[in-house]
């Protein structure tokens, strides 16, 4: 159940509190990528205590071929796998799938691909999607689509949503003659695709809508499109979304990326940019984002960010930080990872606040400046 | 300075307690290693607060080309560099530059070596090791000695002996013409070598012995001897050390060598195996060693293990641990590594209580069984 707290009178921007059964989420919100059942790098612990992630993401497609779904359901679902309490949503697989370019062939009756890993051969369709989603016990799973890339074809994304829509009517039906295996309601989201076609995004967006599902998902952007694009999408979309319902934008994006988002109606994101990046020496901070990597933080001995709320923000020095980044040590990555999450945990945050405050756009039109400024 | 607290009777064990700058070590101690300024993978926070470690290691040699003397010297030392409050030790440099074969040359005057992460050109003396160990900042400070491989030829481990001696004075003359940099105490360690050839050991014990600073080590074993003849060289060497002040066998090792050193008066300990296996999936448990690649953990989801007092130990499966290993997920390393250093720690701490008891060696052969075991 979705409750909306407060809303923005400037915008589309809004508060709200999701309801799963292993725990509220309050939106806006930020949900830290824990694709093959860990958040690469970062103790649960952390996870929960420091960093305050109200609710993870976990990836169906790794889940699927490591531990494998049989270990998945000895353990009593990937919450216990894991030893995780709060709030877990998965994706369905599409955009992993879709990426083994070459490895992959899709047909009406879904997606026949070969392990990463191994070689194996395996087919995803929108049900056992479901069924798979059931076996992990996710609190928010993720209706079977296909990713377009971009730049797309007019008319290939025409079939590609049309196919998507399909799977969608099969993985509906599949969720409704199915039960949760480990005694937690599970709600199902479907994705919104059409590439950046207005057209086809709206009517995606209607058939999306139609389902009736208990929150929405808008996919296929910040594929390599021009953030103008995938805000005018947004916009596009959200106009149809029920306005009730939890909207989800995956995989999206930059700090910017979010904000923007967030004033255009958008509750819940996904992205592996603070970890990734993170690993990489790239850090955002209430001052800018930082290459840690530059010589001029050789010396620098004041703290990673003392803004952030995480302590290895306010422990470590931007120099000690260098240091292990420049000499391969893992704990450097660990640092930049927990600190970039608990930037992105506290943006979004702030942008909770100021939206109950009345302050949203004032706000927000400052942080844009602040974060894109480069230290 | 040091205390002695108990004495086994039954044995040369016994518990003390080692005063430095930045704390006390009760002793027997093992000491996690932190080559460049961070123990593997782990967090400061969870060293001291969850693995408990009394003091940690450096190392000069890595410390020393990277971050460089520059960049300790402008943090104000190691300690404030790693945000670490507690003692560091940092090791010689010896056991470093001798690995680099064919990358270093010998002379009276030093060694020097080429860089092994850019080639460039060096010179340790043992008069700018002390001068390195003093910006550095370390509480205990090891003198520049060679460490001989083994098998070594008797002519060349007398040279070698000789060599060590000589620098062995020329450290205590700069080590006493010189002050801490950082306002806080600083004492150094002398290192026996000789192999494994008796005559040499006593020697160099003796010599090391006169050197009359506030402890002692013990180099150049468990370089691939058999463990027979390390204990045998520990016994003539600590037959000639002085009772009253410490005793530092470095790079020793596995639970079970670190049990038979206690037996033999040793009380300090540094060991890169309870992480580098860790990293590797091999973990020591209370019921035995665990190579957690094994099929058989697969569907495991029991705790690590429930007597080691980490929250890993108890928090995670070892079903979990497993597929994080299996999936070359960097969490797995991180928790192997908390989990180990927390067994070895507690393994000393209850040789301790075992020696304060009287009941040292009577539980010594009980864990000796124990630890043997691979399950």
């Amino acid at each position: 159940m979705f409750l909306i707290e407060s809303r923005d009178k400037e915008s589309m921007a809004r508060t709200g509190l999701l309801k799963t059964a292993h725990g509220d989420i309050p939106t806006p919100v930020f949900m830290p990528v824990g694709t093959a059942g860990t958040v690469k790098g970062i103790l649960q612990r952390d996870l929960s205590d420091d960093i305050n992630a109200k609710i993870i993401l976990g990836n169906t497609y790794h889940l699927y071929l490591r531990p494998g779904t049989e270990i998945l359901k000895a353990a009593g679902g990937l919450h216990n796998f894991m030893s995780w309490e709060r709030p877990i949503l998965t994706d369905s697989g599409g955009y992993q799938v879709f990426s083994l370019t070459g490895n992959r062939k899709l047909t009406d009756e879904g997606a026949f691909f070969k392990s990463h890993i191994d070689g194996s051969r395996h087919l995803f369709t929108p049900e056992n999607i479901v069924d798979i989603q059931r076996i992990i016990g996710a609190d928010i799973m993720m209706v079977f689509d296909e990713c377009t890339p971009w730049p797309c074809d007019y008319n290939y994304a025409k079939k590609s949503v049309a196919l998507t829509h399909h799977w969608l009517d099969r993985a509906v039906v599949r969720f409704n003659e199915t039960d949760p295996l480990w005694g937690k309601e599970q709600i199902m989201f479907p994705i919104v695709q059409g590439g950046t076609f207005e057209d086809l995004r709206k009517l995606s967006a209607e058939k999306v809508a139609s389902a009736g599902l208990e929150g929405n998902a808008i996919g296929g952007l910040s594929v390599g499109e021009p953030a103008e694009e995938m805000y005018k999408m947004i916009e596009v979309v959200n106009d149809i979304l029920p306005v009730d319902k939890p909207r989800y934008l995956m995989g999206v994006g930059t700090p910017v990326n979010i904000l923007e988002a967030i004033e255009r109606g958008i509750d819940m994101f996904d992205c592996v940019m603070p970890t990734r990046n993170g690993r990489n020496g790239m850090l955002f901070t209430s001052e800018g984002t930082i290459n840690i990597r530059n010589r001029k933080w050789i010396d620098d001995f004041s703290p990673i960010d003392p803004e952030t709320p995480s302590i290895v923000s306010h422990f470590y020095s931007k120099a000690y930080l260098r240091h292990l980044v420049m000499s391969g040590e893992n704990l450097g990555a660990q640092i930049a990872s927990i600190h970039n999450l608990a930037f992105y945990l506290k943006l979004v945050d702030e942008a909770k606040k100021n939206i109950e405050e009345g302050n949203f756009r004032k706000w927000k039109y400052s942080m844009v400046k602040k974060l894109s400024e480069r230290l």
